[in-house]
């Protein structure tokens, strides 16, 4: 089996896209098919395969390679005689940030009948912002941190107590993100987030808590449903991603150790994993990021579609992916019927 | 102002919106600029206006009209010299259920930078997934009547008193939908249910309940931010909208009357209103449909995209929708940058 490997987007997390798919091709080799890029206007482009550097794109070369269109079933490319379509493989929405995760493309291609590998519309609208990801591990029976929610016309914190970080709603990587510790600093940190989204979350800062991340996902085994897990890494501690060390983080291709945890936290962190997962995530390789505070497991952030899919938490990625391409969900199908209407224009005798 | 009229789709409310459209043409008159239709198969047509009756769909001989495809800025017609775009006018997205208020349909839009007049990603994923729905309003301190979640793994009834109402979690019309007043009748209500949507919702069912439907949006006049509320109906009782009286209702043009209600209560009902719009259906022009019991408003349903667009609730229908079509909400610019990439390039001295 092949991958296309679609990556870039207009989001802030563009360039770590970029290296996130360089990452890919070392990782997927001979599995790769196509890599397509979406640039900064929207258009796509086939990218061949020793040509992906990252390069390319900031130097806007990438416009030189053939540009390609949606249509149903199949990306075409231009010819004499019209469109001719680009062998299509399962695709791997690698478009991290907006486009990518906030819904747009995962209703593109499901719109266009591509079968893809990431969240689906709804799946991307619950993780994608920060409120409604909160709402959405609770009503699911996981543990979150203490919030609450700023908006330009309610700005005012009311009951959190210091030190509390600051979250635009809906930016995936770490841009505008601030700690506060006191008052004086809280009016700097809520004009940096609301440049870049109208809400935000305020949530309780506990540093030195220890942080899990836990990637998987949901695959059919006969007519058995099996979780694939990754092993469970403890991220290297720092007191905020800044976005340098986020970028080299998107580059990873080595293979990491299991954390050293119990089998007993281990347990727990896939059975969170599974509540946030089922009925909502199908069809996604997602990387869900906990910390464990006295023992409990909270929920920090769901990525769905992690840096560089997180193949270095995976002993064997290509099999994963592969069991996932064969498993991914089908829509509810629907038919289009005209009873109504032919009802009534009988009743009318026309 | 000119407005596009999008309506088909691939939902169970196919037809539906066919009426819909009809029941536009009549209202918009001059103000329509094209009329375009997507088919069970995701093909986009260019209706001509005098065309425009529901036997064209239902026959099939809409196929006879030009094939439209969508690009960026505008849907586009093939000629023989290659593409040719259709004069785009703000659209209007009037495909009600699957694709129209599930997202699909607003994320292409969004995409490939067509104005239109309807819910985002966000609010449609909110609206149309009646548990979401509970949690949003919940959260925004709006009243819903009790309910409860089945799903395929937990299908049992927990806390609720009968009679209760279930609903497919996902879909607008009422199919799917029953009324269970006691526990033997409990088994063909989910089974029916659950044949439409993985998730049920089990809500109290409340027989004689004062049911209120406002509809509005909100624009801009200067740089004030203002409602337009229409006119509160008290729809006419009936135990359950049937799918051929619910067919009926989205042909609708003539004006109704307003509730004999207090101004109390009006203004309660729009407070609740804009508690629900605010930050979330900017853009769309909506229907929000309550219960009052003992004076207390509860939310029954958003309609991010009514029938009709409830023209027959607005005085000056046209007026308001020309307000909104000035005031569609902007996304946040997002500029894409190099500056990582050309920093790596750069210290590796390549």
């Amino acid at each position: 089996m092949k991958f296309d490997v679609l990556f870039g987007g207009v989001s802030f997390e563009h360039e770590i896209s970029i290296v996130s798919a360089v990452a890919l091709k070392k990782v997927l080799g001979e599995s790769i098919g196509n890599f397509i890029f979406l640039d900064s206007s929207h258009r796509f482009y086939l990218i061949p395969l020793d040509s992906m550097k990252s390069k390319l794109f900031s130097s806007g070369d990438y416009k030189k390679c053939t540009e390609i269109f949606l249509q149903r079933g199949a990306f075409v490319k231009k010819t004499f005689f019209g469109f001719k379509p680009i062998i299509p493989h399962t695709l791997i929405n690698l478009i991290h940030g907006a486009d990518g995760e906030d819904g747009s493309v995962s209703a593109l291609l499901d719109f266009y009948h591509l079968p893809f590998i990431g969240p689906r519309i709804e799946s991307s609208v619950m993780s994608f912002n920060k409120v409604f990801t909160k709402i959405f591990a609770a009503q699911r029976g996981v543990k979150v941190l203490d919030y609450e929610i700023l908006t330009r016309a309610n700005p005012h914190l009311k009951h959190i107590a210091y030190p509390i970080i600051l979250k635009p709603a809906r930016l995936g990587s770490s841009i505008g993100v601030s700690v506060i510790n006191e008052e004086k600093e809280l009016d700097y940190g809520r004009d940096l987030a609301f440049e870049y989204d109208d809400t935000i979350i305020a949530e309780s800062f506990k540093s030195g808590v220890k942080e899990y991340n836990l990637a998987g996902c949901r695959v059919k085994n006969g007519s058995q449903d099996e979780y694939r897990f990754s092993i469970i890494e403890e991220p290297s501690k720092k007191e905020l991603l800044d976005f340098e060390r986020k970028y080299l983080d998107f580059s990873r291709t080595a293979q990491v150790l299991q954390a050293d945890i119990s089998s007993a936290l281990v347990a727990k962190l896939q059975e969170n994993f599974m509540k946030l997962y089922e009925n909502a995530f199908e069809g996604a390789l997602i990387r869900c990021d906990f910390f464990v505070i006295d023992d409990e497991v909270y929920l920090n952030e769901i990525n769905p579609i992690p840096g560089s899919m997180a193949n270095y938490l995976f002993e064997d990625f290509v099999g994963v992916l592969t069991e996932l391409a064969y498993n991914l969900p089908k829509k509810h199908s629907i038919k289009v019927s005209y009873k109504y209407i032919e009802q009534i224009h009988y009743a009318k005798g026309k």
